[in-house]
């Protein structure tokens, strides 16, 4: 087995995910519309932060973390052999992510996420006041938040697993959260922002989870996480591109939002290491103003685009060349295999 | 032995909680410190917010809930035996305090908290712009929680026991969370607001905690809840009657703070009950302004400090008579009740 060759997935393989993600969708929305009863029932004046949490998590189409965790399993043992447990983590992940994008849209005072209104938006607008909203909103967050430890941590998963898996999810807060910490500083440690931020939450986290909850070995982790790191870089890159120059109808989010927010990504630095110093001038001078189509010509002038694309194959080559280990399940691996073209290819 | 009385603690018994107070202290000094060079390794422009965890964390003095979870494990088994998971746990319950404090600080825009600045207030100075103060006060309480759960499941828990800790610390936040909401949406649902914000993490919060952690039976929970309940509103009308009179030197949070924000707390509700047409239209108009000395008259005027005075005496009883029941340890018993004293008479 261990010999095969990490060819893309088949047909059958890509409905492993899809699977996958109806199956966390019925999941979410059976927990989410037991969680907004409850608050009917114990609190109903704050039902409406309830559904907040579960229209902004059901908007959420993707799932690809979900994804993540089951490919890591299935390098480890036969996914299905822990079918309740993979698919409650993954709805653990995925309110991990709704907390997590509640208080970063707040922060970064952006009004559209996932094709609707952020939440600290609806809910300014539901008590016609801003800083109650901020407030609820904030607190929406910190509601998701509880519930996604519930399932990361809920009976399904084995006792003795129990200790590793929450390891892995706590672990993933806490370099995500320094993540955001350094993001919405402005850091210039773009480095530490990439590793912390996206690398953690969307690649490494849930990998490490899947190896957690699938009981995998040091060795299998070593393979996985380098795997994950390289990854998880350029799956941030294709951020930062979707960042500059990604649409708002094509990306459910403010177009060209980091430049508005002048916000020190990739192609940006890119620019500001290659322009002629009257162009640089230019385009610090338009980042973080409405001029942003102005931005993204200058970018386009030093090449940013390009230059970062071929940053991301060179990643994407070598997270590929990490599911060579023979320590991988190659049911896994081309799982994982699959999952990174598609990461690194993503329009939105 | 379950025959002895419930009396009030022997100075002995005092000591086990100074005792506790100093372990939790250097162990939450230690792991804070842990985490301060942590973030200035991999997320130096971050540091300044896991500082402020760490100021805010180590300013609170009372440790009443690790206290709480101690009397809880006692009253089951001798906590001796369980003595790093006692502490450990209890970092997580101060922790938690912290990650909630630094968010309601924000949303009640206090200046003051534990007598010294509060969070959002120190990063909106440090970084010179409000909202990005409050953005990475938002984080740091973020931060707090991701650690709050590192030390609430940590290695010092009996592998056992984990999933029932984890139930009781993640049912904890959900209640509290959901009480916030409705505080801060000011309902008026006060039993609600009672009963899941400072009753759920105050004191059945810990005691669940220490239950989980120490096994105990249904019969000892039955018990322990029904101490627990009528202590935990208690506690809030404690706590209300100090928002509405206590002052800022004592209690270390601004003076009058409830009035001054509105609050539909138990002695303003107890006011517009009683007072006459009148003056229930004064103490609305100066409610929510800075004329709180004559709200103050006007509750004093309706008997509103007696009234609540009583209500508390009331809710002190029956706690203690809940703590009679021959399924828990006697030690464990004295400990609470000498707790339960210490909560309904505190002056802060």
């Amino acid at each position: 087995m261990t010999s095969e060759s990490t060819a893309p997935a088949t047909a059958s393989q890509l409905d492993v995910f899809e699977d996958l993600r109806r199956r966390v969708d019925a999941r979410l929305e059976s927990v989410l519309t037991e969680s907004e009863s409850d608050a009917s029932r114990r609190a109903k004046d704050a039902v409406d932060t309830v559904v907040q949490v579960r229209d902004l998590t059901m908007r959420g189409g993707k799932r690809l973390r979900p994804a993540m965790l089951l490919a890591a399993v299935e390098c480890v043992v036969e996914w299905k052999t822990l079918a309740a447990a993979v698919v409650d983590t993954s709805c653990g992940i995925e309110l991990l992510q709704t907390y997590l994008l509640i208080h970063d849209d707040w922060m970064d005072g952006d009004a559209v996420r996932r094709g609707g209104p952020t939440v600290h938006v609806s809910l300014a607008k539901r008590y016609n006041d801003d800083h109650l909203g901020a407030s609820a909103a904030i607190l929406a967050g910190d509601f998701a938040s509880a519930l996604a430890q519930d399932m990361a941590l809920s009976p399904s998963v084995p006792k003795a697993r129990l200790f590793d898996v929450a390891r892995a999810f706590i672990t993933m807060q806490r370099e995500v959260v320094l993540g955001q910490t350094l993001d919405v500083l402005n850091s210039s440690d773009l480095e530490a922002i990439h590793d912390l931020k996206t690398g953690s939450y969307t690649v490494r986290g849930p990998i490490a989870l899947g190896h957690a909850l699938a009981g995998g070995s040091p060795e299998q982790w070593s393979a996985l996480e380098a795997f994950a790191n390289p990854l998880g870089v350029a799956f941030q890159l294709r951020d930062d591109l979707i960042g500059a120059f990604g649409d708002e109808k094509e990306t459910g989010k403010s177009a060209a939002s980091d430049l508005r927010q002048a916000k020190m990504s990739a192609p940006v630095r890119w620019a500001l290491e290659r322009l002629p110093e009257a162009k640089k001038s230019e385009l610090r001078s338009v980042l973080g103003t409405d001029q942003y189509v102005r931005a993204q010509e200058l970018l386009i002038e030093s090449g940013a685009p390009e230059g970062v694309e071929r940053r991301i194959d060179e990643l994407e080559a070598k997270a590929l060349a990490a599911l060579e280990s023979p320590a991988l399940r190659r049911e896994g691996a081309r799982l994982l295999a699959r999952l990174a073209a598609l990461m690194c290819k993503r329009k939105k």
